[in-house]
């Protein structure tokens, strides 16, 4: 006999690195798979060791990670698990990053910088990631930065709509923190119905470029529920100074919707005491153990990240979980 | 003998494609070389030929093409060039690209769509180039998009020294022509001394994302002279159109500065009709022949590269050039 | 539930470049299959934009572009599809060229020269092609130039049976025009029952290598139906020069068969006025527009690419498309 | 239409170098296909030329060379088999060598030296190849040189079943012929039921590395039947001088376990000399023509092969053929 | 003029990463180059950034990080530096590993295993390494891991010569803690002199391949003064039970040598309980804070590096630094 | 200190593989080096070995190997020697081949076979060659095949001056031995004056390619000397068959010309046999053992490769040792 032929179906397996397990819990949820037995442990020294108690052979591989801290280690292991599967004869590999790391680190400010978020990029790729699955990149060039498919997703209409919900019947603003976000900003004003848009002119003295001297409201915002939107939120120094500066604006409410809670100290104590009467984010990355802050509300990625992976998975289409906006 | 020793000079060689010679001629004479003689046709069905007429054996060669229209056919010829550079042993090739090619499409804006702003990296590093040199990239991340060094050179102090002699004692205010170039201007506004930064909002309808509803002027600018800035002028639709906005505004007088003048049709015309007393721009591409405007500044960027290119090849620095900011 | 399993079946989509539509229409008819709805076009100085407007995700990707005058922009144009179709995780993606760019620059006849061929190669390899359906390279060592599968097709059968059938019962001879092209030559004389075989002799001064001095026929063409046959028909001259030749030198008739009808000026008027009754060729690249020239046969290419497509796709044999010779 | 949707089976072909032609029939017995008939042979400069009879587009290859003497054209042919199945459009490419080449070059000794264990990895991966599929390498890291999955089989049960049937109840001694191969002798003991373990130490003089000046036996092994393991027998001097050393120091009786016969010159002569009763080995190489060895045992190594291929087509599991020790 | 000539002398450039300033200061003190000025940091949520305050272009430079915990995060902030370099247009980057990271998982003793050594090395090289400089591989076929130079070097010299004077006029034996490195032990007992060499036999029950069942002395060892050797200490577990084990074999006195010092807890507690006069290792990594152990001697591993790192940019040799034993 | 400034001479460095290294030394007086020397022996199961005697870091390294028989260890000794130089830090490697390997296997003939002068350009690359020194390749398309500089020389007007001095003053014709030999034919008749070209046809049955039915020789030859020229004498069928040819066809004499003498069984016997009165060849390869044939001249190719690879490692000119030609 010259061949042996045999049926070729496709296999989804889900896999959860250490830094976040319950979203990829709650993700397989979603699609009515669990994730991969896996053995992964630190030695003594802090490095990482994974092992797969199942065959992967073939399989359609889902490797889902939030970066978070300590986030060099949450990469390498996610970079580690890769590597397993790789070796292990999975056919597709793809990383789900709910946050991108190193997003803000994507290009040079000065000479002799590196580009650490184009590098993350080809260390994923060296370590045999075929494709990234992601959530509102800091900036959407980081899609170019992989040499392969980048499946980019938006909150967006999550945070959106919950806005849109509470604040819908009130004269909205919707405001950037600062010169870099008023794009992605006035892509909210279009969906809250065309409302005023407005962000935050720092003026620094460009002799010393990190420094800055002045902040200003640009935009109308007085008598008005002010959205403040970002894509992150670390320590809240910027997001506070500016729901500050709105508040001195005049303005009615100050509502902040943010997608990634990396919350950093001191990032609850400055929310908690900043003039704003709600902080919206998602569950991209986890929430410091213990945090305390009655005006937070967090909503699911989950349900959109397990729908993009189904779809991927059955060649579907992404595009069309945005209205085409992909 | 067990081996053979000799002095290792370098040397550096200029090349010039045929898209904007006069730029090389020019950037050659403030380095004190002659872009090196080369025969450069094309076939009858445009097919493109290279050959140098003299030996480019170990040289330390820096490319330079303009990327002007017939776009295409230019960034093919880098790319033969290159080709005939590296098979004929160069030690080095920079491709000096003052106008980086499709930088507009630097990302996915929806589904299904290419990112050629990393294909164009891509292939230039496939046909041999070993570091890329440009000016005023539409978004820096672009740099990250090359898999090696790029110096990426600023033209503002260029323009805004200019615009601080002729315009710096009156009232200014920095305009940008759309959301997504606010951080750019917010630059402007620290180099012109800290006056009030503005830009103008367009309001879409979502279900037709292409389409601008409304046009807003945000920001201050009554009174003040306008300096509406952006990296390049194509048809000029949106700058001239920013300039119809800042008029009925009340501003005092309008002025455009622009890196790349690409003046596609029908920019030359927009531009004389547009309420603007002046429009500057660098040398970055050949202006279209017979273009007849008066408003029109050129600056040229010959004198910036040319000192970049020294540095690039004695090892000195470029991000000095820029007071620390490269 | 440790995984999830599906189906897997195949899907072929086809794609079409702007440079000739109506060859892939035609492919697509043969296939029974309409390339896929896409929005291309050029900004305007000349970046060019391409987005399919249906999903791509898993496809067996055939993308047919015609290297035809503009070449350098239709060479960019499937690069750029390309690369839309890797972002877009297509499965796998075959470039159909029926004429291959740059064919003739296939080695350095001289130093300092680039390799075009190659470079073209590599540029599609980078872009993301996995493999190149081809008709009749110009030397066949191109095949080698791709870093993957390159189906070759040869259009020899075609042209030849139409001789077979018009002139095969008059006394044949099969001409090569150059000494390059006698090789191709003999397997037609092969294919024509085993008629004689001749070919132009040019005669150079080594001191002027692209300089001709003298042609001569070498060969026996008196009294016969001289067939001829190039692989392809740029400006027209050569293939011209020789019919004079063979007029000369007593040829009962002289009939030109090539497959690649390029045309550029002026081909048409040589053609028209060189001493042969009839120029056959394939429609592997569009006529120029107003192509008027009597003696000219056109014989389609379609059914062979979409035969080999369809071995392609469902994983049979395009050898046997050729009784072996692939 | 938009799309031509088809089945996807999957199909095993298997495929035979010249080098040992009967273990690949072997093997293809045991899966139930034949190899794929295929010319292949020489020119009479050597140049080695192969073609395959039947299409093998989009099979999953397997190709089964033995790389024994003359070991580099061997190698070669293996090398020129994967390219012909690359650009053939295979869909994956597994090559199995059962000895793998160059094992031994596997690290620099000394300064100036290649890695060529490393470097055969990567000319495989280079020619095509996706997968390596080998059995008792010299050192387990070798498969850490391929960059990509590698199925690593063990002879030691197929060995040491047979040892404990024949003598598993005579008191028993463990013993490695050197101090490099203890770690896989302790995994022997523990086979054998956890009987004692020994080694022969070498003593060298620093100032000339390559020279031994005593051997010793470290460990008890009087009375006990030695059963001698190592990985390979090449010219046989290690493992006889040991076998003496051991029937010096009291041995009852040596029994010699190897999985590789490479039964280099004079293997064969002084393994019938040395004070060893039986010689075990696989046919992962085929022995030298005549080779005349009455005390010499072949077990198959076919069965696990067999077995490994048909879980790697079938995505099963290679782990579980070993206890989970793969 | 054709082309502009100057020297081209080489520049060498040394960086220090922070997980161990000090070895790197005083490599450098041994070269005469203090570490290049660098502003390294973390932010909030552990992403690192690195900024050079000098100029590296054209530098051969040469980056040294101790792969110490936390390890992930100095070997992100490795690779992060050598990204800047790579784009800052360094000519050639060496990596110093004194201890390679990662190096136990230097195959896969299981299916389903990541290969993490030859996962760092390919990491590295995607980041821009050239080459790599280490000490004492765990395996030295590590260096087959890296597609490049590596240079190994061995502290045995270091630290044997210590022993020698110490212990060298009493009777020694040399112990390898266990089966895996018993072959780097022979190399020692050549270098005291030819002394007996013995190692701890671990025995495994077959079905619980990870639980010791009993250990052996194999080899004399009573009354002498036992040299317990092996390349790192980790938590000390194995090779203070070896020391128990000698010492309950009759050994006159135990003493422990060992390049990398990795010391986790309890390593420190189990060395000064550890029937054992003294500990030797290297400063390839720095002690944990508070080490208190009297019996530890650290010998400066600093003088090799350095004489490596000068052999490497002169173009000298570094195998004659161990008497052609590189 | 910030850095450590130092002069970087380059050095040239000869190395000579083990197929033929009386060339090299040839090649090695006439630039004034020796080759360096080498330890290089095979094992019993025939892998191969290579240790250079002294450092080769930074060097210009120029690897010479002439591909004889048996060419896949020669081969396979040329990719472990520049893997050993790679490894070792060496900073250039050029390979000199002056026969290259496998040149007539440079495209697809039918389906599903390899093309191997691809796949050894790849294997070189891939073991660490940067460029490529050759001589006269079957097809200059296989310069195409290395990805980096190729020096392709042509012995030409070595053969062809010596054919001038001592046939200059007879009517001549240049003959190729088969259709696809004649464009080098023909430029070989340049050379000579403008003398008459010639060729032998060969028809063959289109059902079965590969057999000749009937050879006619095309062109003008009676009373005449014709030189037959080829790149290569293999087994010597071809061209002695065309010698019959000419013979019969009323040649006044036959003069054979080749660059490279392979020389296959039964070739030397059929030279002799054959009706030529001369065979001049060079020495790019070895003559094999005991080859006795009066008849035969051998010209030196080593005066040309010296004076290339003086040119390579001077940054001079290889074209004009061709009158620009290269």
């Amino acid at each position: 006999m010259a061949s042996i032929s045999a049926d070729n179906p496709k296999s989804l397996m889900l896999f959860s690195g250490r830094a976040y397990p319950e979203l990829a819990h709650e993700i397989g949820e979603h699609l009515g798979v669990a994730p991969t037995p896996t053995d992964a442990y630190a030695f003594a020294n802090g490095e990482l060791f994974v092992r797969y108690r199942e065959s992967v052979r073939g399989c359609d591989a889902f490797v889902v990670q939030s970066m978070t801290a300590p986030i060099n280690r949450w990469m390498m292991e996610a970079l580690i698990m890769v590597d397993a599967l790789k070796r292990g004869s999975a056919k597709r590999i793809t990383v789900v990053l709910p946050f991108y790391p190193y997003a803000r680190q994507d290009k040079k400010h000065r000479g002799r910088e590196p580009i650490s978020a184009r590098l993350m990029a080809d260390l994923l790729k060296t370590a045999g990631a075929d494709r990234i699955l992601t959530v509102d990149l800091h900036t959407a060039q980081i899609q170019g930065f992989f040499d392969g498919p980048v499946d980019h997703l938006f909150a967006m209409e999550t945070l959106a709509s919950y806005m849109q919900d509470k604040y819908g019947d009130r004269p909205l603003a919707v405001v950037a923190p600062d010169s870099g976000r008023v794009r992605v900003a006035e892509r909210w004003t279009d969906r809250m119905g065309g409302c005023p848009l407005a962000f935050i002119h720092k003026t620094r003295d460009p002799l010393r470029p990190n420094e800055v001297v002045a902040n200003t409201v640009v935009g109308d915002v007085a008598g008005r529920v002010c959205l403040l939107v970002d894509d992150m939120i670390d320590t809240g120094g910027t997001i506070c100074r500016a729901a500050e500066m709105l508040d001195a604006a005049g303005a009615a409410d100050v509502v902040i919707a943010a997608t990634h809670p990396i919350f950093s100290e001191p990032a609850v104590r400055r929310l908690a005491e900043a003039p704003a009467s709600e902080v919206v984010v998602t569950n991209t990355l986890p929430l410091p153990p213990d945090t305390n802050l009655d005006k937070l509300t967090v909503l699911s990625i989950a349900p959109l990240i397990a729908k993009a992976i189904s779809e991927v998975f059955k060649d579907g289409s992404v595009t069309t979980l945005f209205g085409g906006l992909s």
